[in-house]
């Protein structure tokens, strides 16, 4: 029988920021028994991922192999962390675990796609673990920017594994445990044999603020307002909003939470105890009765979106309230990059409105949920792992963190995506490519993200989409002139006549001059039109369009 | 006869950054003889105007009153300034002044759209002036991003105007001349009525650098770097890419310049002697045969452009120059908000190279080209005028700009696209609201943004897009099932049956029930087949497509 190894694959969050997905595995070559840790979204665009509502890891790999599949772990409740259970645990029927906070937001998850929410167990914190096949996997605290935020110590056959999740080193994180590097020294007093290590703020040079530090400067803000105030910031930042709702309650404000996202947040944290003395909220008709400069807002949006609390009150009003000339609209949050328009547009609009807008004022308002490279150096040391995996990142964040790991002397190594790694020996050694990718939820329907669909309306989008409908009668002549449509396309360009016009006579005499083999051969002719039509639009609006032919032949 | 009166009018460039175009006027309401200073473009995104080439601002008032504009001056040459003069002077046709540099540029501008180019004027530096109808205008030096950059000093018969174009406060910018407060102070001895103002960086609170300043550091990094050694930025710095090629030549490399604009812009400036001892530059062979620590190219591409050189060789090859492991990509320039993806995607690319990627590292590699806030304030002190406006910003920069000139107690006023001022009093004062927009370049074809046209390409972006064909036979009843195509739609939905089966099968089953009176009519029948579609799509895969149907009647 072959050797049996460990190994680490991860599916997703290795080359990227988004849509985490890590397996573990123990066992003979091929029947490794494994563990999935995290399974989270990233979210679309429209310059890649147009009308797409959410992005997915491709677990094809993991659904082939899910009898071998113990458990899943999530870290904490960010979406690109929990985001995807609900519409992929069907895939992979394990138990989930994470700790209460989490699951919390995990078994809401599951609900909505109609799984059974007891498949999600509470786990207690480290030094209780949890046994998955040959792993015992324990729920370590490490703070972040979400309560309960958790690192994984997976001990396994051949020794220690250290999955540190998302996090930052914060002694005083307002809400939730602070960070404790007694703690990890002690998981890492016999040896730690791979540090899975968060690489986000791996170029930020600075060490990492605390949560706490920003809390004076936020209330010195809100008691300056004159009128009312509006903040917002990531609903999950629990700490953050209990830091602005407090400075709003000092400043003799009554706090009014708004958007979906933000109130199921805070009424988790309260349910599971991680928020106990969260000021009283009031109701958007209540607020609407009270004087402006005693209302704060807490909403949802810091990014953007356009469908968030946010964008709402910009646009004019949200649940009643609209905001006016003398009101201050706060970002408690850092802009992520590829937002920047939708976050601009807002912020424009509230200039519009006469409202002042603060946005973090160079880390005034806002402190990052991630350990910066000096607390990345300080992760090394208490763990003094003898291997290094940086994930969470694109490439060149993981390939800086595994040079700056390479540079005190512990085995490095870039791993993206696909890659399987066997973590047995030394040094993490390539074992195998898996084919992974990601998969795109489309209203209601999952779409690989190489079918085809997203490009073709990114084509439509680009250059227009042209429509022709040729009838073939019985004696396979074509009857009448042949018709077309167009969608996003200029109505007239060089000849001044209208372009469908245009289109229908150049298309006339393209089937004019076609002989009966063509005309018999929908491929051929098919594929002529679609010449024939990019050529006449080239000429004519300087566009080579998407086309579609229709042949109907009656018969 | 109406009293005579001065008048601002911005068509472009005040409310948003990019496409500047802005009107003064003097004589009697509605008879004012106008000038047009800048007649810039800005880019398209997918986002908001997906396919498009151009964006233009809506000149269709200065089209109409093309008989009373005497003359268009350029202030200077980046793109959002003079872009659209070749596109847009054939509906103008007033002589364009520019000093030689812009006025070179310009007029390669102008040959390429076959217009004359001897229309385009050079002008010489203040205190020489050009006399344009009630105007006397003169160019005064002042520093940007760009060789020749100038403010217009414009004399109107109630008084002296002052227009800033871009600027910066540089006292040693390495190309063109430094900024000198003495020649501004002597311009506002006598009083100016209004300052229009760069407003770019007012929330930028540091004074801003020299471009000097960067020299050393960027002469250190070249000199450190072991392979080849590639530098992007603007092409039009050719401040900065005589600093990058310097430090080149000084670290033992021989230049080479890559893509188009890059040779271009050198090209200019050599020919207008607005640089004068340039470094002798290689081609692409030559490079290639030079060892690689021999070598740097200076590339276009600094905003990530997907056509561009950084692009191209980060896709591979360009000019048959390959990258690898050990050389050095520096990003000498900002990243403009809404390129982030484009330049972190080429970051990532690099990375997976082993190519070095160096960013701006937080002003050490690039200075801004726009005054900050406390160079505004210089500049308002300079110039003490009556009236500030601002003008190059979103409505944040414009609103911030005029609280700052408030605040000392000038008469500021934000006045954004369309908004006709009559300045001839003490205060600005409306005096009109001018229709203004985007026009769109779209392929070879100028369409207007609120067309629909872009606003499909959008919907078939986000829904996909459905065409169903149905064939009416002479009796008026349809012949055969309707056909149905779609594009950019999941394949299968809900049921596990083609969705083109099932939408089919529905539209057959729509079509029976429908009666004759439906079927006679083509409006009717559209709509019914178009509402079948949409809820048979969203019962099936979640989704609400572009719908287009073709009704063919045989007579």
């Amino acid at each position: 029988m072959a050797k049996e190894r460990l190994i680490y694959l991860p599916l997703g969050g290795a080359g990227e920021i988004g849509m985490n997905a890590y397996v573990y595995g123990y066992g003979a070559p091929g029947k490794e028994r494994l563990i999935l840790v995290d399974l989270g979204v990233t979210f679309p665009d429209m310059d890649g991922s147009p009308g797409v509502d959410l992005i997915f890891p491709d677990i094809a790999w993991l659904r082939e192999n899910r009898d071998r599949l113990e458990a899943i772990f999530i870290t904490h409740a960010h979406e690109d962390h929990v985001g995807a259970i609900g519409h992929l645990w069907g895939d992979l029927g394990a138990p989930v675990h994470a700790r209460a906070f989490t699951a919390n937001i995990a078994r809401r998850k599951m609900d909505e796609r109609g799984h059974p929410d007891r498949t999600v167990r509470t786990a207690s914190a480290w030094p209780e673990t949890v046994k998955a096949g040959p792993f015992e996997v324990g729920f370590l605290p490490i703070s972040h920017s979400i309560p309960e935020s958790s690192a994984l110590v997976i001990d396994t056959p051949v020794g220690r594994l250290l999955h540190t999740g998302d996090f930052k080193i914060d002694p005083t994180p307002i809400v939730g445990e602070a960070f404790d590097p007694e703690a990890f020294k002690a998981v890492a007093k016999d040896g730690v044999k791979a540090l899975i290590c968060d690489s986000t703020n791996v170029f930020s040079p600075q060490p990492g603020r605390s949560e706490a530090s920003i809390g004076s400067e936020i209330e010195g803000l809100i008691a300056r307002a004159p009128g009312m105030v509006v903040a917002t910031t990531f609903a999950s930042n629990v700490a953050r909003v209990k830091t602005l709702a407090e400075a709003g309650v000092r400043a003799g404000r009554s706090i009014c939470l708004l958007g979906r996202a933000m109130r199921r947040m805070i009424e988790a944290s309260v349910e599971t105890g991680v928020l106990k003395d969260f000021p009283s909220v009031i109701g958007p008709e209540d607020a609407l009765s009270l004087p402006r400069e005693n209302v704060m807002l807490i909403v949802t949006g810091s990014q953007g979106e356009r469908r968030a609390a946010s964008a709402q009150l910009a646009n004019g009003k949200y649940n009643g309230i609209t905001m006016k000339e003398g009101d201050m609209f706060l970002f408690s949050s850092k802009t992520i990059p590829g937002n920047e328009r939708g976050v601009i547009r807002i912020m424009n609009q509230y200039s519009e409105m006469g409202v002042d807008v603060v946005d973090d004022d160079g880390g005034k308002y806002h402190v990052s949920g991630h350990a910066n490279r000096p607390d990345l150096e300080t992760m090394h040391d208490l763990v003094k792992p003898d291997m290094l995996i940086p994930m969470h990142g694109e490439h060149r964040h993981l390939r800086e963190h595994a040079r700056l790991g390479a540079s005190k002397n512990i085995a490095s190594m870039v791993v993206v995506n696909g890659m399987m790694m066997d973590l047995t020996g030394d040094q993490p050694v390539v074992a195998e490519h898996i084919e992974t990718g990601r998969v795109y939820l489309d209203g209601t329907v999952q779409i690989g993200a190489l079918d085809g669909i997203v490009r073709d309306r990114l084509r439509m989008a680009l250059n227009g989409h042209v429509m022709v409908n040729v009838i073939i009668d019985e004696e396979g002549e074509p009857l009448g002139e042949p018709w077309v449509e167009v969608m996003g396309l200029a109505e007239t360009g060089r000849s001044n006549a209208p372009l469908i016009d245009v289109l229908e006579e150049d298309l006339s005499q393209y089937i004019g001059r076609a002989g009966a083999k063509t005309l018999r051969d929908d491929d051929k002719l098919e594929e002529g039109i679609r010449r024939a039509v990019r050529q006449s639009s080239l000429d004519e609006i300087g566009k080579k369009p998407q086309v579609t032919v229709v042949i109907s032949r009656l018969e």
